[in-house]
């Protein structure tokens, strides 16, 4: 799919800077906003307000929407009031105020003096909602019913009212206080036997709702549960202010996965995308892990001192250690990235430990054996035989082997019981991901070595 | 959220198990039926019928949908005929042949028996495309609209076949040999200003749609990038087939993402949750890669061995192996799970490859400088002053600081440029994560150590 667009991309750039401007934007008005909007990415600054004013009124607002903060401040700036007011009319409310807090604070100015005051309002509501609450994400613009209406006069409501507003496919039923009572979908509605029929009669009373100060990741994880298309956010008194619609939630989702990858490998999470984040950006989200990783090290180092006499005696011995390390490193990692996600998404609880744990044991004392034994025999034959390593001892490769199966054991162990535990705790299970399994297991597999060198080659 | 759901659950449960039938269904009918389904796997076997009976006809066939296959499996087995029919005409296609593919095959051949003609030669079709295609994941009721019906007709169509189609929010117009014109949403028909208007004037002909064969990835990374509802499945021809759902494309996405995090800690992507995977399914999943990497592990023990002399005469640099080891794994893995998520999510391209090497680089120098002034500090202070490690001379600590910036700066171009060759090559970028990449960088620290180590020790 890439490569197809990256072609398309080159030739309508060709054409842009061939001036051929009657012919792109006849090409233009086929292509969905978004795949325009990506246009926008790989155009130099100067080419960004040419482009632009080449789409027809409609399709510029909707690609407006999909650009990337850079290319919406530059056209922003060079925007008319005129200009600025025809886009912002075209905006959800919700998209607006995601524009409001992407902006810098003149051109943050200039879109609240342009916006009419219904969505002056409605964007100043929005953000004063905690950033990644469900307040935060939602947007005003809704159907909303009474119950004593019939399905006719909500139809026709719909149809009068229903052009701002971002779905229409949920409507939702409030009674004078705005406390809502019940949804009524437009397929209920179109489907009911009878324009008569009151809406409190069909409506759904049994829904599911968030409040605004919800955190995102709950709106998300609510979404994928019950498979909604829109989900009502009310506040701390049952009345209704907003809807979050799927397209945001999928957004949120997308954001908490990444976030999750970027823990789990040991960096802080960053609100910017790869391509937008500056080296600074990137550095800030990197370095503490490292130092603090490269700090905890010291332990596995000061293990290796405290046995340096049993390595000098048996120099074979540190060979093994990256093998050892990186096995028990990643048989950890393994289990504990499956808990976590398992964890994200529901399927475990804190009560499973037990069920888990021996699900875990079991596992590790599989893949234990079948390792032990392959290790050895590659020991024997390839460093004893193949290498003719003489120092390598059956009992040398037996103590390796040993550990290995030990190792991996632990591994598994603390990979499966830490992130439940952490969760337990109200941290997020994945800081319990590989970085920090590895250095939990490095120091117990080197401790467990030498423990079995020193007991079975009597060092 | 979960901690409220557990209590429910348990009060629940202890009703059940007091029959207290009437009070208990009395609660289950204000119940969504995602949390009544859940109820269902915590029960033991013999209870699972007890409470579905419970369950008015309508909520039970909604349940049933949302129950994990060892549940159906039991209840389908205790189902009359009329009972099974009963549940199977509430079910939508897709769902119908995703029971069919999880189902063994006496309980398949019941369900076929049951199933009405239409539905019958619907599953076959879908089970006939290959796993994880779009064939296999759509469903063949829609909304099929004509060009030439009017707004008027096309909203009285959808009120009289509506009721079987899992959406109908957005319709597909269709010509005589099926071929797919266009799309119209309710919404454009319900906002239309006049019920004359054509339903080719308002259809939207610029729409994404995806073949039969796709992979299911490619859906549901174009459900994310359009925002879509529903996407059309067409066949080699451009004739309509089927459409898919956006809750089955928010399923691909989370399966997606899982697989994803498998392959990254060095796992065989599995088809079943963890709790319902079996020791074998586990060890099956994990020992491929635990495997090959401590086989592929023997090169840092030849490293290593070919040293030993160096190691000998200077037995203070063992004990810095796993420092290095980790933080040189740990700032490879970070690069590279970083490229692997922006390559997942379409925002990195292959010809954006120098510009990610630029970027890295300058942030493994930043990265690498504070590393090595913090680690060189470390060792003079508590390795040789406080634990009073004379063997740790300055120059021994110069050592490990420049290996260990070479390492980091070398993790990282080796974290960034793998994923990108991968994915280039045609294999899974996620398969350069933290496993594979562990090794590579272990081996190549280990070489830039000891070439260190020779040239600035003499040894």
């Amino acid at each position: 799919m890439n490569d197809r667009f990256e072609l398309v991309e080159k030739a309508l750039l060709k054409m842009l800077e061939q001036k051929k401007y009657a012919a792109l934007r006849d090409i233009l008005v086929t292509m969905n906003p978004v795949d325009v909007a990506g246009l926008f990415d790989v155009l130099e600054e100067k080419q960004i307000p040419i482009l632009y004013r080449l789409l027809p009124k409609e399709l510029a607002a909707e690609t407006f929407v999909e650009m990337e903060p850079e290319a919406q401040e530059l056209l922003i700036r060079g925007f008319s009031d005129s200009e600025l007011r025809e886009v912002l009319d075209e905006l959800y409310v919700d998209d607006a105020a995601d524009l409001v807090e992407e902006m810098p604070a003149t051109v943050v100015r200039r879109i609240l003096q342009q916006a009419d005051p219904e969505m002056r309002s409605s964007i100043n509501q929005i953000l004063r909602y905690p950033e990644n609450s469900a307040g935060s994400l939602m947007t005003t613009e809704y159907v909303s019913l009474r119950a004593k209406m019939t399905v006719g006069e909500a139809i026709l409501r719909i149809r009068r009212t229903g052009v701002d507003k971002e779905t229409i496919y949920t409507c939702y039923v409030i009674d004078d206080n705005r406390i809502l009572l019940g949804l009524v979908t437009v397929k209920d509605l179109l489907l009911a036997l009878d324009d008569d029929t009151p809406i409190e009669s069909i409506m759904e009373t049994n829904f599911v709702c968030v409040t605004t100060q919800d955190d995102q990741e709950l709106v998300a994880q609510t979404f994928s549960k019950y498979d909604l298309l829109a989900l009502p956010v009310v506040d701390g008194e049952s009345r209704m202010v907003g809807i979050v619609t799927f397209d945001d939630a999928m957004d949120v989702m997308e954001d908490e996965t990444t976030e999750d990858m970027e823990i789990m490998a040991g960096m802080l999470p960053s609100e910017k995308d790869y391509i937008h984040a500056s080296i600074f950006d990137l550095f800030k989200q990197r370095i503490p892990w490292l130092m603090l990783l490269m700090v905890s090290a010291t332990f596995t180092g000061v293990i290796i001192q405290s046995f340096e006499d049993a390595l000098a005696a048996q120099v074979a011995l540190t060979a093994f250690i990256p093998m050892l390390m990186d096995t028990g490193g990643n048989s950890g990692s393994q289990s504990s990235v499956t808990v976590i996600r398992a964890l994200s998404l529901n399927e475990l609880r804190f009560s499973d430990l037990p069920k888990v744990i021996w699900k875990e044991i079991r596992t590790a004392v599989c893949c234990a054996l079948v390792l032990a034994v392959a290790c050895f025999g590659k020991i024997m034959l390839v460093d004893r035989l193949l290498m003719g390593n003489a120092a390598v001892t059956p009992m040398v490769a037996l103590v390796v082997c040993v550990t290995l199966a030990c190792t991996v054991c632990v591994a598994k162990f603390v990979g499966c019981v830490l992130p439940m535990v952490a969760k337990r705790l109200g941290f997020d299970p994945a800081v319990m991901a590989s970085p920090f399994i590895t250095t939990i297991v490095d120091a117990l597999s080197l401790l467990l070595y030498f423990t079995f060198a020193k007991a079975m080659l009597g060092l």
